[in-house]
């Protein structure tokens, strides 16, 4: 016979099953902090109409996006989250109750040049809340609240959430008579970082005419050590500065009422998230051990979510979290916790005996009690069934021979205490016993946090 | 601004938020099910290379494939779950213990004649146990089991788990002399409970040559009340047949240590599920109340899973449910249970100052106690805000007064006793208090089930 190699596509990411327990919790991690913040989980389609996923048009997008036929159809698989929540806010929009809060979590499809790290499906995690014609900015100010419990409920501690705020960018050109380049200026000031400020600052004179001294106090003003107090003798100059510089505030003012720690969060007036999307508060998450890595959570305010497909005004704020990315870069960085529990079962069951009636009937006891069993009825030696506990990290291991059976106890052998410590512990029980301690132990052991960064 | 009609592609399934939660509460009840009886998640692309999708090739399966070409690729969307698994431990055999036991609960694409209740994505939710070289009868015999636990948490009832063995049904034809036929025999009494006896003998006489007698004792047998006992009298004829006898009787054997309770529970002759894959043990499931269903979990023994990707023999086990066309299923029945929690909030939180930095507060209280909280800003009248918790079914509302903030409390209103007993119950309660008490509140409603048939 023939065969074909099962290889997987490059791009596509395929986990073992150790680290899929890991990316998996960090997914359900997610979902309870999105919905502790009142979010709903919607799930939309992977495909859609071309018509409808491309209605914006245009760009880099369309180049990456799978698009192909089926029958007289023209169809596209989604390239994010977001245009299927418009269409979705648009097509339900009398069934939706406004603000409407929802959470996703989904793959999505980019056919982008292979390249490590880069990946064509990937999942994303996002929220967005839309309001029907108007939308508080407190909405703006809980963000980075959730983006901070996100982060620390999946065990990273060393990050910053900065945000910044767009009307006090483009109120702040307006002021410096650079409202003609903004989007060149925009472009040059978020290179600060990788260039530094002097090479910023000739760009910003040779290339687009900005005058020597109009550059030098823009560059101060960014890279000012109090952003807030740097802002202040710029109001009253321009009415859409004035009032990005009360949502700037407001934002500031709520965060340790919201429970971020004043470390963990930075106005940073250079980030701005590309041109001509978000109109309010933008947000950046940078881990502070690797820079290089880029934003691990981005998003802002948008003023018309779903102008596409209908005329009504539902603006909104939203962030998203390139999971598979980040999932990828953990572990290459060697930040994946090696204490969480990755083991498919609790306890491995090895009958001694033909008749299984009574070790099925003690796996079928554990189930009840919430304790996961796994029955090793294979043909192998007994050595070999413990080895299959190693390498699958199965805490504990549970005997039934002949003598346990006649007394009605099992024999319960705590496997990773025999690694620790070189002796074995195991303990011989009543069968309601045994599946009580199995149960309590269990409980004790609170799963770990996906992630652990090394002390630094 | 032209604007584009917001549609969803017929075939494909969106919910609506409270839909969505039962949805998901399904995934997650299966989920948990499927870990306790030690399956481990696996996640595969959605997108293979068509080589490697198509191995095995032809079938109408190919003609409804989603399959497109990206720069030089010639791609492919799954069709299932079982051939991605294939791919997967072919790939990663030498990084996997054997037995293998995964779950899978996915998306998969199917380009079928669009029809009321069909749908072009779907989810299945699957479960394999794959050896290496062999693979011990005792999971068959599991197998029913962990239906019948999926089921019971999801909250059905009204199930009957059907099983059968394809080695008795191939011995019997060879004892009765049907070998050649035996695909036309199988295919004719696959209908028998669709068309009755009378017309599968007269099929099985008139197209296939059978005789008469023959006809009449196979119908009896396929018949009989008591199945094992009907089967008995062929022992010691065939082989395969006392092979698959002994099987059927070692999975019989063991339901009750395994908790399946008898009238959950038949050995079904007729059923055969497909001709060439399954060598074992076979598994159909149906609602009693609603057998135009046909099986809502499905599958079976078979004896080599990869062959079109490895020489190695890796026989297995498994079954999957068809989760999304259930869960129409269940709606268009009126299935779902209408007790079951699906607000995407606890607590709705009404600021009445200026300033919202308590109600902010308290909010992060109540999510560092695991309770829900979304906070509603939004310049809305206290009327529309108490009509949103209700549309949202959000059981509390939670007030910060000029008064309360003043006294350091907060007032709590249960907005379902309110709707229940058209009295509103109200207190007012110390900030610590409130959320010790909403937390207590809500850990005592248990999440329903999300199916509740009525008392049939």
């Amino acid at each position: 016979m023939e065969r074909i190699k099962p290889r997987t596509l490059s791009g596509f990411m395929e986990l073992l099953p150790g680290d899929q327990v890991l990316f998996d919790r960090m997914v359900s991690i997610l979902r309870r902090t999105y919905s502790l913040y009142g979010f709903t989980a919607l799930d939309t389609p992977a495909i859609e109409a071309s018509e409808v996923l491309l209605a914006k048009g245009g760009g880099e997008t369309e180049k990456q996006i799978y698009r192909f036929t089926k029958g007289d159809s023209d169809l596209s698989l989604r390239f994010d989250l977001t245009v299927p929540l418009a269409k979705y806010v648009a097509a339900h929009y009398n069934e939706l109750s406004f603000p409407f809060r929802r959470f996703q979590i989904g793959k999505v499809y980019r056919g982008e040049r292979a390249q490590r790290g880069r990946f064509r499906e990937f999942y994303q995690a996002d929220i967005d809340v839309i309001g029907d014609g108007a939308l508080d900015i407190i909405n703006e100010a809980e963000i980075p609240s959730i983006i901070y419990r996100a982060f620390t409920d999946l065990g990273l501690r060393r990050f910053r959430i900065r945000v910044n705020n767009r009307k006090v960018l483009n109120g702040l050109f307006a002021i410096l008579g650079l409202s003609e380049c903004a989007g060149d200026v925009l472009r040059t000031i978020d290179k600060l970082e990788k260039i530094g400020p002097d090479k910023v600052k000739a760009i910003l004179v040779d290339d687009f005419a900005v005058s020597a001294d109009t550059a030098a106090s823009l560059l101060s003003l960014l890279s000012a050590a109090d952003p807030m107090a740097a802002l202040a003798p710029f109001k009253g100059k321009n009415d859409l500065f004035d009032q990005g510089l009360e949502e700037l505030n407001t934002v500031v003012k709520y965060m340790a009422a919201f429970g971020v720690p004043q470390d963990h969060f930075a106005v940073d007036l250079t980030i701005a998230r590309g041109l001509d999307y978000y109109t309010g508060t933008v947000y950046e998450t940078v881990m502070l051990d690797h820079p290089e890595v880029g934003s691990i959570c981005s998003g802002g305010r948008y003023d018309n979510l779903a102008e596409y497909y209908t005329e009504k005004q539902l603006p909104g704020v939203g962030i998203s979290i390139g999971l598979t990315r980040l999932f990828f870069v953990l572990q290459d960085q060697g930040l994946l916790n090696p204490q969480a529990r990755t083991a498919s079962a609790d306890v491995l069951i090895l009958p001694m005996t033909e008749d299984l009636s009574h070790a099925i009937s003690f796996a079928t006891a554990l189930r009840q009690a919430g304790v996961r069993a796994q029955l090793h009825c294979e043909k192998k030696k007994f050595k070999q069934k413990l080895s299959y506990a190693d390498k699958l990290s199965i805490p504990y291991a549970a005997f039934l021979g002949e003598d346990e059976i006649a007394a009605g106890t099992v024999t319960v052998k705590d496997l990773r205490m025999a690694q620790d410590a070189g002796e074995s512990k195991q303990v011989t029980l009543p069968v309601d016993q045994a599946v009580e301690l199995l149960r309590q132990r269990l409980e004790q052991r609170t799963a770990a946090a996906p992630i652990a960064e090394s002390q630094g």
